[in-house]
């Protein structure tokens, strides 16, 4: 028999996944525009007209053998020298091309640097509400998931629960900022805790305890809020980014590993890194995104669309009686299910055709994410259907 | 401390790596017109233009959500589809689109399949010369390697040594043909002994053994030989397939995975795939990429060039002297060391400014691969200098 794991996983539709597919089954019956599906984490606005037009430029220009050809394991030289001088402008940090490592997105990047990472039986601290992919991720690098949740009113960081699950045995905790399914960005206060945290227990352990900043929503923030850039607060900091959700590219798989120029034994952390993209199979990031992404680095999407539909869904949906905590980054609504069974209102909230995803698999049960990177005149015509809704538990 | 396997696999520079590091040095030193790099398997020839032509047609045309928005994880339906009909077009095989799965090219569709299949201590046979990567692969996922020689004199199998190292622990080997580094195809008679012993093998033990046919050179073969489609002969066979030689886009990471519709439980073995690609971060395959495929299927770099170089490589080598085995595909001659040590021999080579790969590594002593998939010109200019090397010895 092959791996049972495996198959089980395979086999085991996501949530997500389950809602999808009953979205296009009512979409079929009904139509597309009677159906409210905000399941989904797609980003719905296009690319930058430049990232089409860098790539078309490189395609007609830049000789097929070097455009197409293999780049380095860790990725093009010069592309990893521009996003280093990037991150150092931006941040101000330290960061050193060859400590880039450029991968196929944001999933590549955290299954990497755990498999960089993680010895059998080493701890992962997952900070709820989560993407559920970590536990998978996680679990088939070897490691054991250990939970904590957020805090209810804020979605910052619930310290002396945290403090609680530290052992000896962690090794790495991942935190994702501005969060899937939160939208909670972890403010300067949190972070600058988190790291004091951090090293008291691993001076108390004995250990090295890792950072996976998973950030591909770092640049999806509103009102010029500020994310703390955790190397600059946390020395055994990797940064995980992927362009899917900045660039609008989510299909075409492009991101990097960032190890900290000041994590202990980066040399040897980065040489983890590159043994583990080899042996998972990545060979190296798709060349022509990767010399695509050099030349649109600070760009991104049009996400004032992203701005527009927080602001109109959160201020209708807390003016209808929902309870949310208002989010400042990414593009999801973590709202209290108005029942404690989130999967019963999520179920209930079909009849308005209105798709919603139960938090259950974000390790955070009485909520339930809804994805606003939808069009905004779904949302004008969701409303109505959302106040219904809220109207029955009244 | 994080994994010292995954460290030292990224500290340990291939042998390829440090020839063509070497290589940089002697072309900084001397020019790169006078160093005869034979050492990489990077395609020498453009893509052909029908593919850049698609690429900038998509980019102009297709809508950008649609064009870089994520793929389901299998890959576009339509893709798949057109992927499975050409199968059965050129093979009069039985492919389906839901049996078909879409990758970052074929290091990917190894790993993935590799994963889907092991169990921790499973077997994996090798058959040498092979690509020395199929040992970290088949590590990484908890398989346990052997390796088995084939033949000196035309590189087909050797079945008495072959049936010696399978055992009930065996779940797969891996078949490449064309192969790397030898060049040679396993024709029909090899194909139908092997399944033949398989399955007697499979019987005897009451186990199910697979086959990992490994094909990124599928399309590069001379003298329009037949290089038999292994699902046609054997059942359990799982097809790992790339784009990467065929179309020259190595870069861009684009290739499928076939689990035969004939394999027993193949939707299981399908669903364990699935599992396999989500718990190692691979998300999709570049959708540009895979949209881009589909429209230029059966189409090929202009390979004459190759043929024409293996000619000329050929001829000369054996007319000064050297032994070989023709290849009747890929783009490498696997020649016999003059002297029992590959590795003297390659030494002794760079005096001439000859840069090979000793077979060490493929697990194969005593011979060098030689990568023609190089300028003609390089090949006239350096056929000399071989000469000169072989009356070392004479």
């Amino acid at each position: 028999m092959f791996s049972e794991k495996m198959m089980e996983l395979g086999k085991k539709r996501s949530v997500i996944r389950e809602i999808f597919e009953y979205g296009n089954l009512r979409r079929s019956q009904i139509g597309a525009e009677n159906v409210f599906d905000f399941s989904l984490g797609n980003p719905s606005i296009p690319a930058p007209d430049v990232v089409n037009d860098v790539m078309v430029d490189l395609i007609k220009n830049k000789p097929s053998v070097a455009l197409h050809g293999y780049t380095s394991a860790q990725g093009d030289a010069g592309v990893r020298k521009a996003i280093a001088d990037n991150i150092n402008e931006r941040f101000c940090a330290d960061a050193k091309p060859e400590l880039i490592y450029m991968t196929c997105g944001a999933a590549a990047s955290l299954t990497i640097t755990l498999n960089a990472l993680l010895n059998v039986g080493d701890e992962v601290v997952l900070l709820a509400p989560f993407f559920p992919e970590y536990r998978v991720f996680v679990e088939k690098a070897g490691g054991v998931v250990k939970t904590v949740k957020c805090r209810e009113e804020d979605f910052q960081i619930d310290f002396l629960a945290l403090e609680e699950v530290i052992t000896k045995k962690t090794k790495a905790i991942i935190i994702n900022s501005p969060n899937n399914p939160s939208g909670a960005v972890l403010n300067r206060e949190t972070i600058t805790l988190l790291a004091e945290l951090l090293n008291k227990k691993a001076d108390e352990f004995g250990t090295d305890i890792y950072v996976l900043a998973d950030e591909p929503y770092r640049e999806l923030v509103y009102n010029d809020l500020e994310v703390p850039y955790i190397p600059n607060f946390y020395d055994n900091t990797v940064v995980c980014y992927s362009f899917s959700k900045s660039l609008s590219l989510p299909g075409e798989r492009i991101g990097y590993i960032y190890v900290s120029s000041k994590a202990k034994n980066y040399g040897d952390l980065y040489a983890a890194v590159c043994g583990a993209g080899r042996a998972l199979g990545f060979v190296c990031a798709p060349s022509l995104l990767q010399y695509t992404v050099k030349e649109v680095l600070g760009k991104t999407a049009d996400i004032s669309v992203y701005e527009k539909n927080r602001n109109l869904l959160y201020n209708a949906l807390t003016s209808y009686g929902y309870t949310a905590v208002r989010p400042d980054g990414a593009f999801y609504l973590f709202i209290k299910s108005p029942e404690a069974d989130a999967n019963a209102f999520c179920e209930r909230a079909k009849k308005y055709e209105l798709l919603l995803v139960p938090g259950d698999d974000f390790g955070y049960e009485g909520y339930v994410r809804i994805s606003y990177c939808v069009s905004t005149e779904m949302i004008e015509k969701a409303l109505p259907e959302f106040e219904k809704l809220i109207n029955e538990y009244k």
